[in-house]
Parts: C-alpha cells; structure tokens; sequence
C-alpha cells in the first residue's frame, strides 16, 4: 500500500504560533511541554487556532501463536478475548480512563482466537484466529499482512470521516511484547536480549526463557523488507496500527503514542515514512524496560512517566488532558497587551 | 496557633485497598503510580471508596519589599496586582487549567501593594501592602505572621465547610522565588547559593547577583524558631499557605503540592508536623532548579515533570486529572472475578 505523508515545513506559521504563545501572560517558556505541543499541533493543523475534535482510540487485539505455549507470556491466550469483552462491557482501565476525558473508544477484533459473532460494539476486522508460531513459521502470509495494514488504514479513515482529528491506539494480545521485541531489535539493531522486559509479569528465570525463545525466532528469518519483516514476526493488532499510523499522518490528524506495543508499529512506520514523526506526541514512557530505548532511538521525549505498563492505550489515555490544555493556554489565555500587564 | 494532625495508620483498611486495586482487570502494579494516589487518597479518606468532591485551588498572592529595586526580579512589582486583576478576569494560565479540569480558584489578597477596593471576586486577607525588605529588616512583624497563618487556615476551613475534601495551592509574588530559596535553605540546610535559581526568567550574571543578595540576607538573621524563620524570611503568600497546609491536614483534606514556592511553606509545615506529609500528593517538577533538591529532601517524587515553572498552581491543576483517573480506577474498574477474566 502507499501512503502520501507530508513533512511539515512552515516557517513563517511557526513564527506566529511561537509569538502568540510568548506574549502569553506568563514567563517565556513556563508552561514548558505544554508549549512545545501547542505549537506542534498548530503546525499539524496548519494554523494557530488549533482545536481538538471528536478524540478517539482504537484498541486493536489480536492473538499470538506463540503464546498457546505459554513459555512467553504468563496469562493464558484466553484472556484476550475475555478482556474484549471486559472492553465492551466497559469494566476496562481504558474504559474508565476515555469516559473520564471524553475519549471515543473503539475496539478491533484484529485477530483473536475467538469467535464472537455479531456482537455489538466490536468492530469485526478479523484476519484470522491468532497468528501463526513463528518459533516454527512465519507468523501471517503476505496477503494476511498486506490485509492487515489496509484494515487499520480503513479504519482511521472512517474515524476521520467521523470528525475525529485526533487519534491514539491501544492494544489487546496475549504475547505481543515478544513480537513488539522482535521488531524493536530489528528496527533499532539492540540486541534482542536486551529488547526482552516482563510484559504483564513475568521475573528472573522466565525472562531468561523469554530470551532465550525470541533469540532464536529472531534468528529463523533473514527479513530483506518492511513487509517481510512484519509478515514473520508481526501480530496482526501490530500490523493494523502500523496501517492506522501512516493513514492517520496521511490525513494530517494527531497521533497520540502509547506505551512498548504502539511504539514498536511506530518504529516501522517510522521505517517506511519518516515525515510519520511530524504527526506524533508521545504521551508516555511505559514501565516495560525496553520503552525507553525506542523512545531514545526516536529522540523523543513523552509527557508523563507515571509506571504504567498494562497497554489498552491508556498511557495515551491519561495523558490526554495535558494535550487538552496545551491547545487551550493557546486559545483561551489573555495576553501581556490583553491583560494589561507589563512584561519585563 | 496549635494544629493537631493526625499520622495516618490502620493496616487492615491498607491491606484491604491493595487487595481491591490488584484484583481490578489488569497485571499487578500495571497503573504505577496510580495504584500509590489511590491507596493514598482511600487512607487519608479512612475508606476503599474514596471519593474527590468540590477540588479547589486557592492562589494567594502578595508583595515582596525586595522586590521593590529589581535586584531578584525581572518583572517589576506591579505585575503581583496586574496578575491578580488577570486572575480576576479569567486570562491567566491557572484560569483556563481549573475551568478545563472542573477545579474551582479562589484568588486571595494575603499582601498585594495595591488596595483593590472591593472587587468581586477576591478574597481580602491584606496582612499589609507587602512585606518590608528584608535586606534592611524583618519581613513582617510576629503579630503579622501570626496573623498570616490563621487567615491561610481560616480560608481552608471556608473551603472545607464549602464541601470541598482536595485542595491545592498556588502563588503569585513578584520575587517570591527569593524567599523560597532563603526558606529552602533554612529547612534543608542546603547553601543558600545553590538554592538561588532563574525564578521568571534571570539569567547568567543576573542570578549571581539574586545569589549575592540573598546569601547576605540570609546570614543578616538567625531564627531560632519556626516562627522566626518566616517573620525574617516569609512572604505573607508563603506564611498564609503554611497555614493553609496545617489545616487542610488537620481537617484530613487531600493536599496537592505544587512547585517550588508552595513546597517551601510545606518545607516550614513539614518541620512543625511531619505527619503532614500523608496528607501530601506532589503534582509536578518544577522548572525552577530548587525543587528536585526539595523533592529529593522530602524523598518525593511528583506525578509529572513537564518543564513548566509558572507557578499560580498551573501544575497542580495541569496533574489533577491523573489524581481524578486513580480515584476513577479504583472505583469503576472491573475485578478478575466480575469481569470472568483469567488472572495469573
């Protein structure tokens, strides 16, 4: 699939956003982060009224094949799709986090190993029951992959078409750190070992397992392209936010990145399209080790740094309020000349 | 004035909370942070379902003697009442974060030099059209600072009476950044050159001077007590928070904690009643250089650190929805069992 991304360049629109953010009463420079997203939000939407419409996360889940075995992953494959139905129960830390802040929540059967009929809510972009083992095989085959990229290019599209210009991801997979693992390794060439942290829970030993299994899936393939790459060692959630990525930078929306799991699709849609970055605000270093690392490779710094490692887009999630009152110093706060006061 | 706060202690309900927070849908410790806010609040609040009602911030604001030549500070003294009147008009920073986040702002005069008349909408505490400078003499006078710390305390108990059960605390002051420093100094015993930061925006040679100017006031006294401490060093702002403070623990109010002025009168408090730190969620890292130092004095680690340094309480009303979605987690998160979600 090709994606048109545009890299953002406007000298003089920056000037005027810096200002007005400047002759804000305050100190130069004292809302700190706070600034810096105004101002590139303002850039993204190519004006210095800015405003954020209709929020939205699409948590996309999926299953592993590696993860039946359990030498990866201390929950049981299960529990993706009990936790879907967490989601749509609403019983979910997601859940509560986007009805605090007005968040629109979908969420996207990507791939579970499940069935779950014509359920209300659920929005059906299944491509198969789980991926395939990729200690043994590739994880998807090509037309899985290509088919995958489209659903969550799709999918961001009619989000947009929706009135949404602002967009975070979440995700849902039993298994996906290791994946998420495998691509960083490949992407940032660490050592996959040192990519490897605890997902959900697990401690000494069974990290040393953990290792030990995705060194060696990280050593069955020789990939030559993006694609290959994602088709051996992709998820299919991971996959479709690489394609929900590069469709929402296409349509110059505002892309909140989450935690270790959004991170690692960034890192290949980042591969393919570096203008990608333009659109991106980080909202979160996740308590997941090798985080920080890809945060460090990208030289991007995220809004809070709260321990929060459990996915779901909720890093995303509670972050967004900061980004809210970034645009709404901008837009709503007098200035020296407004408020009648002297500036030094 | 006598304060009796109470150490919180009762590990039966502690048990009781962990327990509820690690059964909720998610990997154990996977909300970081939030899962500390939450058990903190449910202890203060003596139950597992806490609640936030009525959240206020109160901004007092008063005048500086020093401030007067412009040694220590690059805004000129009347920017205090400029501000306040932009408070008052709903144009400053603090204004636009509590609307966003539902937060109500209550402004007080605690020493402005500037009779406002009787403007709707503040709160008349003037201890004095500012305090004297004290490179000449004491701040203010034993009966002025007495007064200052019942008045911080006696508009906390309105608040409370009001309905409200979390509060925070901001400043405005120009040049209240030295006395911060010279109460830092005091409190942590750290040499009053290194406590010295750029405040509203000093820089090089300019912030050597503010280093020259208060390390002789500084040396110019020897308080003894608490009392002294503050007559000789304080702003009417800072005492009346000190007030403030010790009251909202005594009245086992949830505090917020700002930046490096409202941490320089919990400083004083924590010296007079260390049990006041239970009581204490520390919201943001300031910009100004001094308060990692308090924070790493106070062993403290705040919520978020986003390089703002603006004071007015911008960072306690920029972090209070992250205390809101910790409150909201607790409550509305469904557990393993209610959500028939497999745990590990």
């Amino acid at each position: 699939m090709d994606f048109h991304i545009k890299k953002i360049s406007n000298l003089t629109l920056e000037k005027t956003i810096q200002e007005k953010i400047d002759n804000k009463t305050k100190p130069i420079g004292a809302l700190g982060m706070l600034e810096k997203v105004a101002l590139q939000i303002g850039m993204i939407q190519n004006t210095d009224l800015p405003k954020l419409t209709k929020p939205t996360i699409l948590v996309f889940a999926g299953d592993h094949g590696i993860a039946k075995k359990g030498e990866v992953n201390p929950y049981p494959q299960e529990v993706t799709a009990q936790m879907v139905y967490n989601f749509l129960n609403g019983g979910a830390a997601i859940n509560v986090l986007c009805k605090q802040n007005n968040i629109d929540l979908k969420i996207v059967d990507a791939g579970v190993n499940h069935d779950f009929g014509s359920i209300t809510g659920l929005i059906d972009a299944k491509i198969d029951f789980g991926t395939q083992n990729y200690q043994h095989q590739s994880a998807m085959s090509p037309k899985q992959c290509n088919a995958a990229i489209k659903k969550g290019a799709d999918i961001v599209t009619e989000t947009y078409n929706d009135g949404s210009n602002i967009i975070g991801f979440g995700e849902m997979g039993i298994g996906n750190t290791s994946s998420a693992s495998l691509l960083m390794s490949f992407y940032t060439k660490t050592p996959i070992a040192e990519c490897v942290g605890s997902g959900t829970g697990l401690h000494g030993e069974a990290i040393k397992v953990k290792q030990k299994v995705l060194t060696e899936v990280y050593n069955t393939y020789t990939p030559s392209t993006h694609m290959d790459m994602l088709m051996y060692y992709g998820g299919f959630e991971i996959v479709m936010m690489v394609g929900a990525i590069l469709r929402a930078a296409e349509l110059k929306m505002t892309i909140i990145i989450d935690g270790f799991i959004v991170t690692s699709a960034l890192l290949a849609a980042n591969a393919m399209h570096p203008e990608v970055l333009d659109y991106c605000i980080f909202a979160h270093t996740s308590g997941e080790q090798g985080h920080q690392k890809m945060l460090d490779f990208l030289k991007k710094e995220p809004l809070v740094n709260l321990g929060m490692r459990l996915g779901e887009g909720t890093g995303t999630a509670v972050a967004y309020p900061i980004i809210v009152s970034s645009i709404n110093f901008l837009n709503q706060m007098a200035s020296f000349e407004s408020a009648g006061v002297s500036s030094n």
